[in-house]
């Protein structure tokens, strides 16, 4: 039997996972068969579950691929002293992630990761998975919303995670944006963000 | 044959609705069967096609009440002059939004807004009414930051449009995050955000 070398392995379990990414967006997770997986990448069942048992090990490879590149993308950013401005912070983050995982567009990834949430509910190993990755996300953000205190650029009254979680919410909210309408720009949120971030308020927090 | 009042026709349709919400909630849209709804309100299968069709038709009435408290909540509050500044009106909303809705908790709220949102691709008609309903929020809240503009708390070089999907996308990522978490308070939301809207930041958008 002919040896596979490792790099011919994870360039068709990739091939997969991108043909799977793409159904899932599409017809959303439950109305994917196998079957569809298979006639969109075009190979045959034996390839397929070679690599991977089903569609739920499909979901969870694809949602730790994801976290993965945007882990490493906020990681990067947030490790800059000082850190960059939430604006440029999660426009960052968002284009290294849209860049990273390779989805043919913003949309088609806005679309998976709403199938990703939805299905938390039901699959327990991905739901695990999505919980430790946006704790991780919330832990970064403090830490980064810490530093912007003492730079007194961020009010001290402010409890550093609840802004980390609104600055988080920011980003998961233009991410399901862009999965039902697919009309938004990275650009517009940053501006917006900027807006909301220089807006001319007084009192306690 | 017995006549039945109108009471009695919406409070059975009401019954059953939120019996579909908490199994949707629960496993998901596609995992929930109609035996699990009959099951979960305790009628029959006639009882329950009397009033609709199927899950579909279900989901539709389910949103399209999300969507109603949701828009009468937002009016009555964005009416007001001035209106509210962002974490008041967010707050205000999501906080009617809970209670007009009367989910079992608001974790069970943000998990069926996931299924309706994970739904959307798929469901023609279910799509159709989420892009309307949130076309209309978007139309609102820009003339909310439009007034904040007029009266100098939100920098004119601002797109209203951008600063308004920012703000219903910090909304949006709360839910999803109270849906994953179920562990957020309206509270934390709104004191994160006050602090992002009081940062010391310069420079134009």
């Amino acid at each position: 039997m002919a040896r596979v070398s490792q790099e011919h392995l994870d360039a068709r379990r990739r091939q997969i996972m991108v043909g799977a990414r793409r159904c899932f967006a599409r017809n959303g997770f439950h109305a994917t068969s196998m079957q569809d997986i298979l006639k969109e990448v075009g190979l045959s069942a034996g390839a397929v579950y070679r690599y991977f048992s089903g569609k739920e090990e499909l979901i969870e490879a694809i949602a730790e691929e994801a976290f993965s590149v945007l882990h490493d993308a906020f990681d990067e950013a947030a490790r800059q002293s000082p850190p960059p401005l939430p604006d440029e912070l999660l426009g960052y983050v968002l284009r290294q992630c849209f860049a990273g995982t390779g989805f043919d567009t913003e949309r088609e990834f806005g679309q998976l990761v709403l199938q990703v949430w939805g299905e938390t509910t039901r699959n327990e190993v991905l739901g695990a998975k999505v919980h430790a990755a946006v704790t991780m996300m919330r832990a970064g953000w403090t830490e980064v919303v810490k530093e912007y205190q003492r730079q007194g650029i961020m009010p001290d009254d402010v409890e550093p995670e609840y802004a980390a979680r609104t600055l988080m919410g920011c980003a998961m909210g233009f991410i399901a944006q862009q999965a039902l309408f697919g009309d938004l720009e990275i650009d517009q949120l940053q501006q917006g963000l900027r807006g909301v971030m220089r807006m001319q308020v007084t009192g306690a927090s």
